[in-house]
């Protein structure tokens, strides 16, 4: 049922004319650098999508720097679904990778990762990329944007290994939610994709914090929405819809609409500070380009919701009825087809 | 010889008036958590006088402050002796400990370490108090300078490890000793120690960010020449002095004089930076407000530079000659006399 859960977003979102083209350079590259290894994976990696996800995301990126985009995706999406539930040990090898990940953007671009997997490979050659032209400032904010994400995204591995994924509260459990959803640096990446950087006294302000904050709610919890089958399929209690249903003792459906209602909720809220951009603006005495500045990083935290949303309702990922090999590895617990975190 | 090197610099600053309270609690907190384990490791310890050097850099801090600034520079200086020059292996063991520290301010304060040894949970326990009361923007900054720090250091380790060290150009060795010594982050911790926030848009400006990269040199090579007898006797080949003589095919006095030339110019054009920073202020359009917080900004810098150079003519960890356990194991090539890395 989930996946095609509707929202009435009040913005439209342009769609990149380079879709094909870099989908084309961008599943050569992901075959070519070990990023899928059997058929089975690259038939399931299709499925997903993710050149359109992209293409959504980033419109305004120019044809070269949307296939990198799509790069980083493919590797950041793989990696998410490299935890194995049948060898919880497998939890001390994600984290070395993911701080490997980490400390990739804390270095001048282009050394060689020191723990060495098709991951850490892709991610060192994206990042030389992705990082091109950007200020110290903007690299020094992605750089702990992703940190927090891939820090966040370790601790809930560490918990499904210890088998306690099913106990945080709601409250707890949307605080956690913000942190893993990773919405933070694909908003800073937004910036990239267009050649532009929102002034740092902007992103500093609390009005944008919190935007950013609650761009992060929305997604994650339309993500845990559409993706539920999915999650179920896999055993994964780290779901808006799971949890609710353990904390209120309510049916699927019950938790579900209330899912729906608090994803609605930080919509509104989120709408309602977007209309208090002009002021925020005229506090801080901006000029016309710093204005024009700030309107381009409200409009890629637009793309990412709208894009993020319009994709999520087509994407394979998240489909409920499956009968493939990685659907069947997903139900025995392996959470892909293929291992991408050792040599080979 | 070099320890007693002299430089003229235009400013002087203050000392914490907080010196012998937060010393006493300070070196109490060190022994509780096994930062230092044997009488000598102590004994070594209290010879580096890092009180005076938190006293200098710090002088605005509060009494509490003090102490908890004195705790982080503990495990910071202690860290990095942790490599022991017979056992290459340990340094894996090593960037295992500094990724840990990479991600503490990465996650909520207060998560306990993933890797456990004194060091980490020591880190653990000052980050919470660290972080306190500052801005998210603040504790992005301070997470990239600290972590692009932490992973210089690694390298700096790897390379020694590798019998790589005295493989660099002077160029290249400048470049990295911008990096390995630790000076960004040390800065930002200046505005937590005196309760403000140098404003976002100064923060990213060209003039601002070359005075931190500056302020970086002159200390890095100050202490190079501060520290060669420490680095000679301990066989640490990533010394100015020691660069310049290989490539120069020079003596070591003129290498010496060399490195004091060069240092000298860093602190030139730093002051030229710092005589633009009015300029600046108005290109900005800052309010008074923002102007204060910048000269104190500035200052922070300057406590920095004048503190550690007085710190530098008489702590005990530059010694020339010393006749201690302490000494006798970094002839041996292990970095300290305590074994920090490991549980008990």
């Amino acid at each position: 049922m989930p996946q095609d859960v509707t929202f009435d977003l009040p913005f439209s979102t342009p769609v990149s004319p380079h879709l094909e083209y870099a989908r084309e350079r961008h599943l050569r590259w992901v075959r070519d650098r070990g990023l899928v290894r059997s058929d089975a994976g690259f038939e399931e990696y299709c499925s997903w999508d993710l050149p359109q996800a992209a293409a959504r995301t980033y419109p305004y990126a120019s044809a070269e720097d949307m296939t990198v985009l799509m790069n980083w995706f493919s590797l950041a999406f793989l990696f998410d679904d490299q935890f194995d539930a049948g060898r919880p040990d497998r939890a001390d090898r994600v984290t070395e990778v993911a701080r490997e990940l980490i400390v990739t953007p804390l270095r001048p671009a282009d050394t060689p990762p020191r723990v060495v997997c098709p991951i850490t490979q892709a991610w060192a050659e994206v990042w030389a990329q992705l990082s091109r032209g950007m200020s110290l400032t903007w690299q020094t904010r992605f750089a702990a944007s992703w940190g927090r994400f891939l820090t966040a995204h370790c601790e809930e591995v560490d918990l499904a290994a210890a088998g306690l994924e099913g106990t945080l509260t709601v409250k707890e459990y949307a605080q956690f939610r913000r942190r893993t959803v990773g919405i933070h640096h694909s908003i800073d990446a937004g910036e990239r994709s267009r050649g532009f950087e929102v002034p740092a006294q902007v992103q500093a302000h609390p009005v944008m914090e919190r935007m950013r904050d609650l761009a992060a709610d929305v997604i994650g919890f339309m993500n845990d929405i559409h993706s539920f089958e999915r999650e179920r399929r896999r055993g994964d209690g780290h779901n808006l819809i799971a949890v609710l249903r353990r904390e209120l003792g309510c049916s699927w459906e019950e938790a579900a609409a209330e899912a729906y209602r608090m994803t609605a909720a930080c919509l509104v809220e989120y709408l309602e500070l977007e209309a208090r951009v002009p002021e925020m603006c005229d506090e801080l005495g901006l000029s016309e380009d710093e204005r024009r500045r700030t309107s381009m990083g409200v409009e890629a935290v637009q793309h990412w919701i709208n894009g993020n949303y319009e994709w999520a309702l087509v994407t394979g990922r998240y489909a409920a009825d499956k009968d493939t090999p990685a659907a069947a590895a997903e139900r025995a617990g392996r959470g892909s087809v293929d291992d991408l975190l050792s040599v080979n």
